[in-house]
């Protein structure tokens, strides 16, 4: 786990970042935690016939890494969200490699108010998202034995949740060799078990 | 698919809404998809003595739920997402009934804009997600023919996408068998197999 930073901590202009490209499983992943099987994330044949000339992730897809930046790292682990404002500027699509990144615009110490801005950048330096954060940072540092103790469950909840991820892929995967080969299944069959 | 609205057909005022109960699966389903593995959302003794008093949910979890109630179903399939604010009022725990819903609050049909009111509310009526989405609605409907044919898409990744849930759930159950009576599992041992 990364270490948190109290408001009296934080100076204007402080920043965190971090790099991830996005993954069509993780479009999967997103559907299934929220029910959004939107066809502009999935539905190829559509999604290229729109303004958006091919699939696109969630949008909020990029917000839950910028909440994952804040929570995190800056100002990390007991942040407690107040307000997030975003602005979806451009799409992102699968093998995109974005960078997100906070910076603190206003630290009110006596009212333990901190203001972010918020942006999520394509690797061409295009703004994907951008928009503010207004959070909480935690009044005070977990002590040592804690933050240990927190750090060991997070790293066996992180290699649980990726065999996870392989079980819930390699199901997947199944299913979308079926559809990328749809003459060999019976129409309306089920095609992940024709795979 | 629930079908799309234009423009022209929404009136202010014009509401639509959803319910569900959100889960501990889908909190790990949204960590897996974001990488937001905060130990506020799983880890139960750290969550308890915080002023939250147990886990709870990503609030981004509660803004995908927005975002798939705008794209699935007002306007629907089409809309471009311009902006969303979100204000977390409250804590969400998994086993918690939210009514998502969203309102026409401004239509401007010479731009193609419009404005929603989005929440999210608990069993007890307690706002715990409020905000506005400022949407695109589609300019055209699909044909019917094309309709038909994203709707069967559709069908065919929800069933693919809950046999990829069970899959997940069944892997990571045995995780979380093996946290509840650690003291069967060697220390720093892999906690899965020995479920």
């Amino acid at each position: 786990m990364e270490p948190c930073r109290l408001a009296s901590e934080l100076a204007v202009g402080e920043r965190a970042s971090l790099s991830h490209t996005v993954s069509e499983l993780e479009f999967a992943l997103f559907a299934a935690a929220t029910g959004d099987l939107n066809p502009i994330h999935f539905d190829r044949s559509y999604a290229e016939a729109t303004f958006f000339k091919g699939t696109i992730a969630h949008g909020m897809l990029c917000a839950g890494l910028i909440s994952s930046l804040i929570g995190g790292r800056l100002p990390g682990v007991g942040t407690i969200y107040v307000t997030q404002t975003l602005r979806f500027l451009r799409p992102v699509r699968a093998g995109d490699g974005l960078t997100v990144a906070v910076e603190v615009l206003e630290v009110d110490v006596p009212r333990n108010l901190v203001r972010l801005r918020t942006t999520c950048t394509n690797a061409a330096g295009g703004v994907v998202v951008d928009g503010e954060a207004l959070v909480e940072p935690p009044k005070k540092r977990p002590s040592q034995e804690l933050a240990r103790a927190m750090e060991s469950r997070t790293k066996r909840l992180e290699e649980a949740l990726s065999r996870a991820v392989s079980a819930f892929a390699s199901d997947l995967r199944r299913w979308e060799e079926g559809e990328e080969h749809p003459e060999g299944t019976p129409p309306g069959g089920n095609v992940s078990d024709a795979a």
